[in-house]
């Protein structure tokens, strides 16, 4: 399994994201506390919208803790919507292909948990993507192909729907399969305007989700923290396990549930696969 | 593309073959002579037959020339039968899963050339690899996706036909897309008792493939020469390229052939797609 | 810090010592039990002796868990004299230069534990490597210096003695910069033919250190344990935490003291660094 | 060998610097025209400027032509000092710690060429590295020796100075050793505000180094050709060798100089080592 994390708001330095919390992701990669596997050392990748039109990716198969080159681009990079993901391998190869957040066109997207024996039903879902996507899918992961699915069933139109279309032919050719629980995942996908997070597994056992507390609450329970005060109203961060052990600042993503991350009001909703 | 070198016959360190020829494959992957690239920098691969029932694998995403494991292993392993493979990408990501040799239970199987504008036949071509083969294809290559065709149609059990055949495919997919020349290849499989070379391409003009003479005609030649006393009759070199200048020591596959490398007396055929 | 093995006796493959045991090195490098960090996940290398003069290395900088590579070697490569050792760094860079076994000539060493403040006192102690092994000193790590240093004062000739001569520099510049516990190691060391491991630490508690139990004692009291048949009396193990559970198979190495593993009777000396 | 290029001005994307030009640093990568060696593929690493207060650092040991990691950061970072080097490794080994640029506080440094015999100077030369700069020594070059011998003898106060001072000490040093040409340099660096760059060598047969005539004589000469007004007339651009073929943009460094790109008019003086 995996940990990730989404952050959108106030651009902020890198490193401030993925160093600076007492729990950081980077922290994560050797001592995960929510995670199926404490360590999270097979890659890592980062992904951000800057000046150009498609964000940036910079991935590595080395762990993240002791990575010279994350380190200095975090050190270096600012950002006001960013993705980051730390790896343990499920079976697939550690190779820069197989690292999170994969890219197409202005989308990224980052997975945690796993498609059920994936190497089983891989052929039929890659079937079921676009013949027009087909010779984009550069990796061999499950979340890729994932991904891709969610691409052919309409991810840049409808996101939810596409993620709800794409679960519901996971699940059908899993069970077709004889798998009873055919997906578990924490997804987390963005056109560098608004951004998604899901939260959903086919035995309702999900694995960890969770999202900061709006800004504003925070200053007014926290009025002499000044990092509260340098983030906008709306900054947002969606992670795999807290940052830190602030009381009330993080907030469990419900059980089969969506987030939108957006210009005014976020919004929560119930996940539902379709058919 | 990419050059290679299968070797067959008295077991030599690996050493021996990679790097003491005047012109040796490592010296191929900074200065090759006859590629359509001089550097071949993306990665490389060696396969060796040992004491275990399927043959080693030592793949590198760096370049061979400077690889200190490469040299390490190089000095200390012997075997008698060795394929070894430096690669120029044709696009396909640098990474090991995409470095030759490729391996399937006892097979090993290695490609110089490509298969024209992959991307656009790679999803019908994968559809032609049998569903139980599927899930190993591990990396992104044309070369990779040849090799399950070619086990597909029978490689454990004629060789020769299996190549024909996937080759056949290869090309009624690539002129059902309006590819006018769909393969161009230089190829040697082995079970580790056999060793086949081919050499063919769509338009004729194929890349190079050499062959050693045989070792009791270069020590009648070059009664002088040590080397030709302490190899046996059987051995055997294919190469992309002449390893040196020697007289006499080096002949051209003909165009569209293959050759077979076995106990006993050699052989070469032509070598013709079927459809 | 780190944890390592190494194994004297019958030519086993390299797999049945680094994967097969229950509680293997290869479990250790994301498992550690005794060591201060439990992932040791900042390279790893191989050391062993085959028919060439000078051992073999092969050394990564990722995590051995998933190398493939040294899966695939382990399964090929049998020996009777192996070094294997995973990598925490405490600082310095992960880089091949920096993963043990060191070798120097038909000399392997390495080390678990560190040279306290090295930074501090690396001028001084490098000062004092002999000027003609000084360009040998190929990358940045505490335990490659006090290699150098043990091998300046005559590691080949005695090695238990210059052992305890380089810790003696060691503590005194250590002492002299106001270091309280210069040095924290476990070591081992052979030329190929004996195999000397080293416990001691400054401060009197040093990183653990095991021995296997004599195969004859071991063959008497599990009469039925195959494994114990196949292996000659002379085979040992020494290592940083025990492989398994197997009661009466492990016996701690004393604080201050090393061993010597050799054909015939192995003994067991107090150590006393010398000024 | 290697190459590299220096770039002060306008800010721009790094991938008009390192992949648009015609004979840009990535072609030369694999086809330097003027370098000792034709390809330098043995790691790279580029330097810039930025909002920090010291510059950002991205290195790597794979050949730069197919880094998907530089061409990502390339079309995403834009800064207005940047250091980009591809090294052609003469013997160290190929790490990240090796790769140039070398910074120390806001310095960067980045050299092509070497110190003669350097493993037998070495010792001699890292004596004469200040000893509170000695621990931040990270890698094993001659080339970053060098820097650390420039900033021993005051490259932050005087850096053309500094550099005399250095060769000077590297060519007594070398000749004690009885090294008739004890060094071969071209060599940049920067402290942000203002870039150096230098060309010697003992011999007087200096690697290749030119410089870019200034932007303002050019939109003279080119007044169709839109990138030159774009640049700010401060801009200019020191290589190892031409990045095209546009008449009259690229002026050789005479031998034995040092020119200094600065705000206001830059300048170019000779180079004289100081005993």
């Amino acid at each position: 399994m995996c940990r990730w994390l989404a952050y959108s708001g106030t651009p902020v330095l890198l490193e401030d994201l993925l160093y600076k919390p007492t729990h950081s992701l980077i922290d994560q990669s050797l001592h995960s506390r929510l995670g199926v596997e404490t360590t999270n050392g097979d890659g890592f990748g980062v992904g951000w919208f800057g000046e150009a039109d498609t964000p940036a990716l910079f991935k590595s198969v080395e762990p993240a803790w002791n990575d010279r080159n994350l380190r200095e681009l975090a050190g270096h990079v600012r950002s006001g919507l960013v993705f980051a993901h730390i790896r343990a391998s499920t079976g697939t190869a550690v190779q820069q292909t197989n690292c999170h957040p994969f890219r197409h066109g202005r989308w990224l997207w980052m997975h945690n948990g796993s498609i059920t024996r994936f190497q089983d039903v891989k052929r039929e879902l890659m079937l079921a993507v676009d013949p027009s996507l087909y010779p984009n899918v550069d990796g061999s992961t499950d979340s890729e192909t994932f991904f891709f699915l969610a691409l052919t069933l309409g991810l840049e139109d409808d996101p939810p729907a596409a993620v709800e279309r794409a679960v519901g032919v996971i699940e059908r050719v899993g069970h077709d399969n004889g798998i009873d629980h055919p997906i578990q995942m924490t997804v987390a996908t963005s056109d560098g305007h608004r951004l998604w997070g899901f939260r959903y597994s086919s035995e309702g056992k999900s694995r960890s989700l969770f999202y900061s507390t709006a800004v504003d609450t925070l200053r007014e329970q926290y009025p002499d923290n000044p990092m509260f005060h340098e983030l906008s109203d709306e900054t947002r961060i969606v992670v795999s396990e807290p940052l830190g052990d602030l009381a009330g600042a993080w907030n469990e993503v419900p059980e089969s549930s969506y987030g939108v991350i957006q210009e005014g009001e976020d919004e929560l909703h119930p996940f539902t696969p379709r058919a």
